[in-house]
C-alpha cells in the first residue's frame, strides 16, 4: 500500500508528530478505512526515508489518541469506531467545501448542461421491447476469448501505442474487404477509421464540419445520439419528412437554408424501418452534389436483411466523393466491445485520423486485433447468417402476433429487415397511457414520439425483438393486447 | 459471403444481364478480388431470391467474357489475370472521380486540417530514448489474460451498453480507494469517470471549458497533447515559464487576462521532470480561488517516486472544488489498453457523462473488469513496487553514465521520479546536429526544444529510460558521448 503524506524535514515540529499528524488527517478523511491495516513500521520508514523509531512513535502515539489499534501478531489498524468528535470534524470539513458553481463552462458545456438527459427510454419490464442490443447469448464467446488470448501473449510492442490513430491496418483491410463484399462499400483499406462505435464517428463528423449556425438536414424521425452531436456544435437542425420510400428529397430540394451535413439511415432507417429507394438515393446524391451537401451515411444495422437482396450502400453509388459512411460492430458483436469504423473519401483519412488522436490517440489494440482475426478467419460472415436466420424468425413471429391480436387495428411500418420495426396502432390513447397500461402487465414499450423532431403522430411504437425469444415476444404481445384492446 | 448486388425485376432487362452486370461490376472495382472465389450458384440464388438458372447464365457468361473461370470440382473464381482493357477502365473510372477538396470543414476542422502533425518524434534507433511507454515486457501478461478470461463468460448482459456513461462503478470506487491512499486525492467514487486514456480526459475538459479566444495558461516548456486540444478550441495559450520548484507561480500573478482554465503537471512536470514545491502549490490554489481559474492536473506518473516520499496531489489539497484530476493507465499497465480517468468535483459529474456519453458512451467494459479486479485483488499496487524498483535502477544507471561520460558538461534536471529525465548539456552543436549525430550510431534522442512555446534553450534533451535495460542505458550513453564529446 502507498501513502502520500507530506512531510517538512526543516520544519520545526518534530516529524513524528508531522507524521501522526498526516495519518490523523488521512483517517479523518476516510482516505485510511475503519479497521484497515497499515504498512509496517519498517516499509512506511523505508518509503518515507526515515527512521523507523519515528513511525513507531508516530503509530504510537494514534493508539493512544484511539485512532489506530494495534492487534496482537496481526499489526496497527485503523479503529473500527472512531470517537464521535472525529466524525463532526469531518463534517464541518466538508461544510467548509461549497460546491463550485460551473462557472468555466464554454458554450458547448453551457449546452451541455442545460440539456435533457441523453439515454434513451430504457424500459425495465419482464418483457422490454428495447431496441438496440444484439442476442448476446447467441455469440460465440468462447471463440472471441480464444481470439483474445492469441493476442493477449508476451508480444509485448502490441500493447504500446498504436503506430497509427486510424487503426490497425489489417484490421481497416478486412473491413474494407467485406464492406466492399457485402454492401458495394468502394474504399481502400486507408479510408476505414477505427472508432470506439458509431457514436465516435458521428461526433468527430459533427465536430470536422459543423460550427454555430451552420444547418444540417436530418430525417424525422430520427436519431437522437446524431441530432445530439449536431446540436452540441450550436447547428440548427433541419427535419426532413420520412415516407415509405425513405426521406422526402423532394422536400429537401425545397429548403434553402445552405446545408453542410445531411445524416441519414438508407439501408433501415430509424426508427421507421422504411428501406431508401434506389431512385431516391440517386436523387440524394445529384442534390448533395448540386448543393455542395456532405451525406453522413450511419448503416447501424444493414446486414441483418431477410428475404430480398441487400441495396448497396449509398456510399458505393457516390461519385464524387460526397459520403462519409459509419458503421458499427455494437449490432453483430456485443456494444461493449465499442468499435466501429468510418469510410472517409481520400481527402479526408489525414483530417480525421488527427481528431481521432485528439480526442482518444486510437481504439484499444487487443480488441481490435481480435476483431481482425475475427473477420479475416470467417467467423463474422458466419455468425451474421447465424443472426439472420434467427432475427428473421423472430421478427416473423413477433408480426404474426402483432396480426393476430390487432388485425387491422395494427399497421407494420418498414421493411423486412433490422432488429427492430415501428408498428402504428390505432388507438384513441394516449402514448403515455399505452406505455403505462403496458408497464402494468410488465410489458416493456417505447413510443416514437421521443424521436419526432415535427409534430408527432402518436400511436407508433418501436418493437425491438433481437433481446426476446419466440415466446417473450408472442406472451409480450398478447399481454399488450389485453391492456390495449380492452379499452377501445 | 454476402454478396451485394443490385437487381431491378421491374426493368426490361432480362435478369441474367443485370446479374452478370453487377458482377462484372464488383469484378473491375476490385469488390470481387483475383482468383476469389464466387458462392455456389444455389446460394447466391437463393440469397438473391432469384432462380438458380439464372445465376448459372450469368456466371458462363462471365466465364466466357474472361472475368470469371470455373476450376474442376472447386467452384466458380474470379480470374486471376483479367484483360488490360479492363483494368484501363478502372483507371479511367477512378480518374473521373476527383478527390473533393474539403470545403465543409468547421472552424475546428480547419484547424486541424492546417496544423502540423500531432504525433511527437518516435527516433526508430536501435537503442532509442524515447518517453511514455512502460516497460511491456515486465507486465504480468498471463495474469492479465486471466482477468480477461474470468468475465469473458457466458454473462451475455455484461455485453451490453453500459449503464453509466462515466464507467463501471466498482472501477471507480477501486480508483477513488487507491487515489485516497497513495496520491491523497479525496473523492467518492461517483466523482471518478472513467475516459480512454488521458488524451481524452484532456480533450473532454477543453471542450467543456473553452471557447475560441479564452486563455489557457500552459506550463512552457510543456506537455504537446494538451496544447493541442486547447488550441483546437481556438483558445490562446500563455506560456508560464517553469524553474526548479516548478511552474513560476509570481509570474502568473502578474498576467491579466481572464484565464479559464491553467494546465499543470505537478507531481513531475513534463519535459522537465520537477516537482512542483508544496509553497507553490498552496500560492498556486491562492490564485486559481482568487482569479476563478478551473485547475487541470495531470498527474500522469505520479506513481513513480524514488526515495523521497510522494508529494500528495493539487486536488487533495484544494478546498474550494478548483482542481479536475486526470490519470492514467498508460505508464502503469500499457498504453494500448485505452483507459484513464478524470477526478471532477461533485457539480461536474452529470456534465462530464453527458459530454463522454457524447463521445463515445463509454469505455470498453471487459478491459473495465479486468482493471476493477486487477486493483481490487492488490495487483495494481504490487506491480507499482516491482516497477519502481525497476525503474528506480534503470534511472540510477542512466544518471551515473551520464554523469561519468560528460562530467561537468551535463546537467541532469527534475526531481528523482517519474520514467523520463530531462538532461542539459554543454554544447555548442544545434540540437538537430546532436540528434542527426546520435542517429548514426543508431541512438534515438528527444530534444525539448518542440515543447517550448517560448525562446527554447537548447542543448535539452528527454531521455525515457523505462523502455531500455541496463545495458542498453550504459551503451547508448557511451556512443552518444563518442560523438558529442569528439567536436568540442
Amino acid at each position: 500500500m502507498d501513502l502520500a503524506l507530506s512531510l517538512d524535514r526543516a520544519a520545526a515540529t518534530p516529524l513524528y508528530q508531522q507524521l501522526a499528524e498526516a495519518l490523523r488527517c488521512a483517517v479523518l478523511q476516510k482516505r485510511l478505512k475503519p479497521s484497515q491495516q497499515l504498512p509496517p513500521s519498517r516499509v512506511l520508514a523505508q518509503s518515507l526515508a526515515i527512521s523507523r523509531v519515528t513511525v513507531t512513535q508516530s503509530y504510537d502515539q494514534l493508539v493512544s489518541e484511539g485512532y489506530l489499534e494495534t492487534r496482537q501478531g496481526a499489526g496497527t489498524f485503523v479503529c473500527a469506531q472512531l470517537p464521535e468528535t472525529y466524525l463532526q470534524t469531518t463534517a464541518i470539513a466538508s461544510e467548509t467545501s461549497p460546491s463550485t458553481a460551473l462557472t468555466q463552462l464554454s458554450r458547448f458545456g453551457t449546452s451541455l448542461q442545460a440539456a435533457q438527459p441523453l439515454q434513451g427510454p430504457e424500459p425495465e419490464c419482464r418483457i422490454s421491447f428495447r431496441y438496440g442490443n444484439p442476442a448476446m447469448e447467441l455469440f460465440p464467446l468462447n471463440l472471441w476469448r480464444r481470439l483474445l488470448n492469441r493476442h493477449c501473449q508476451s508480444s509485448s510492442s502490441l500493447l504500446n501505442y498504436g503506430a497509427d490513430a486510424a487503426g490497425y491496418l489489417p484490421l481497416r483491410a478486412a473491413i474494407a474487404d467485406y464492406l466492399g463484399r457485402s454492401r458495394a462499400v468502394q474504399c481502400s483499406p486507408e479510408q476505414v477509421i477505427i472508432v470506439n462505435g458509431s457514436q465516435q464517428a458521428l461526433e468527430l463528423i459533427a465536430r470536422l464540419t459543423l460550427d454555430a449556425g451552420d444547418w444540417v438536414a436530418v430525417e424525422d424521425p430520427g436519431y437522437l445520439g446524431a441530432r445530439y452531436c449536431f446540436a452540441g456544435q450550436g447547428a440548427h437542425l433541419q427535419p426532413v419528412p420520412v415516407d415509405a420510400a425513405g426521406i422526402d428529397v423532394d422536400k429537401l430540394r425545397q429548403y434553402h437554408h445552405p446545408f453542410k451535413l445531411l445524416y441519414i439511415t438508407p439501408s433501415h432507417q430509424f426508427p421507421t424501418g422504411v428501406t431508401l429507394s434506389l431512385a431516391r438515393r440517386l436523387a440524394l446524391l445529384d442534390w448533395a452534389q448540386a448543393t455542395g451537401t456532405l451525406i453522413l451515411e450511419d448503416d447501424y444495422d444493414g446486414e441483418y436483411r431477410y428475404g430480398d437482396c441487400p441495396i448497396p450502400a449509398l456510399q458505393g453509388l457516390d461519385r464524387h466523393h460526397r459520403v462519409i459512411y459509419v458503421g458499427t460492430f455494437s449490432k453483430i458483436l456485443f456494444p461493449a466491445l465499442r468499435l466501429g469504423y468510418l469510410v472517409v473519401p481520400p481527402a479526408w483519412i489525414p483530417l480525421v485520423s488527427r481528431a481521432k488522436w485528439l480526442c482518444d490517440r486510437h481504439s484499444p489494440l487487443l480488441a481490435q486485433y481480435a476483431l481482425t482475426d475475427f473477420l479475416v478467419e470467417g467467423h463474422f460472415e458466419r455468425h451474421i447468417r447465424r443472426m439472420r436466420q434467427r432475427y428473421d424468425l423472430r421478427r416473423q413471429v413477433l408480426v404474426r402476433a402483432l396480426e393476430a391480436e390487432f388485425g387491422d387495428r395494427v399497421t407494420i411500418l418498414g421493411a423486412n429487415a433490422g432488429i427492430h420495426l415501428m408498428a402504428k396502432f390505432a388507438t384513441s390513447l394516449p402514448d403515455a397511457l399505452v406505455i403505462q397500461r403496458a408497464a402494468q402487465v410488465d410489458v416493456g414499450m417505447i413510443s416514437a414520439q421521443g424521436y419526432c423532431l415535427g409534430k408527432p403522430k402518436g400511436g407508433e411504437f418501436i418493437f425491438g425483438y433481437s433481446q426476446l425469444n419466440e415466446v417473450q415476444i408472442e406472451q409480450g404481445i398478447q399481454k399488450l393486447a389485453r391492456v390495449l384492446l380492452a379499452e377501445s
